[in-house]
């Protein structure tokens, strides 16, 4: 990093942003340079910010600046429901369509052995502990309905069926392919209604 | 900002990037927390970075870390030439075609009164000071050949002119629209070697 110029970092540096190459990072960086330089010193300080205060909640494993999360921690919430979900984003969406009052698990990714992402990096072992802390009496599985999410949903089942849980699945209300987080609100709640129970 | 969580900042701090919507500042944000934390901490230090140590060369306007950028400094280069282009992009891309060895000047943007880019924002004054340093024999024009590009030379060309000095534009190797930027090197230096004198 010695040799290059301050510059040529910045340039370097957005290229961790997902989705941004060569050409774009350094049209990021001329833009902030020439034209937005109090953007990128919020940016800077928001970066910095989060890096020190966001962690995972210690119960849904969820972000959060406490250790256990707004919703973790509200007393409103069903505790015999725990609803098991790929992103944050499918949190938030399955939220928004007031259907489902229990709590949730995050996984934070979903299997998928091709990118080294396996039982390990989607904490089963938390989600399965979670699952048995003797409120939890059913556990729906809201991972999208694409191959990847569909592999962890049998998977995640199976091993929570072998404990004795009762375990559903969001009905197949979504189109093949799709993903919550871009699906609409009326598809996504008619599937969280008429979740089916795994045999 | 004091009611939004340090997500919800990042995410907003991540829009200032152009081309960046709040789906995507979103995706970044959790890929960056979950993926990629060091990526974070390197892209906030190059921002400050950056911020602190990057200005603009006192004669080619173009970014630098000194007074006078290392291109401006240099003993090597033509003195009697100065050619104009809208961004460092441009200068590094005619660089590449090995035609040219005067000295440059970096406008920074092109005049585009519908965006609020007049003569200030592209700092014609510094323009028409340096190619009046007693040096500077011919002044080649080398904005793109879009509208704004065009109208931008025009514009350049009246008032340098107007001082006498003898003003050139890059021969219309480029196609109709182009960019210099994305333009293949062999048109860029055919271009760069059929310029003609503006009458």
């Amino acid at each position: 990093m010695k040799s290059l110029t301050a510059l040529d970092q910045l340039i370097e540096s957005l290229r961790c942003l997902p989705g941004v190459g060569p050409k774009s990072a350094q049209r990021m960086a001329y833009h902030l340079l020439q034209r937005d330089r109090n953007g990128a010193q919020h940016l800077a300080m928001s970066l910095q910010n989060a890096l020190s205060r966001i962690h995972h909640c210690l119960k849904c494993n969820n972000f959060s600046e406490s250790e256990v999360c707004d919703l973790c921690a509200s007393g409103k919430r069903d505790a015999h429901q725990l609803c098991v979900v790929e992103m944050p984003t499918d949190l938030l969406m399955l939220e928004q369509t007031q259907t489902y009052h229990g709590m949730y698990f995050v996984l934070m990714g979903r299997l998928s052995p091709l990118d080294g992402v396996g039982p390990k990096e989607i904490h089963l072992d938390r989600l399965l502990k979670r699952a048995q802390d003797g409120e939890v009496q059913e556990v729906i599985l809201a991972t999208n309905y694409t191959v990847e999410g569909e592999a962890t949903a049998h998977y995640v089942g199976e091993l929570l069926k072998a404990r004795g849980l009762k375990v559903s699945r969001i009905a197949r209300g979504l189109p093949m392919g799709g993903e919550i987080e871009h699906v609409d609100i009326g598809t996504l709640a008619q599937a969280m209604m008429e979740r089916r129970s795994l045999r």
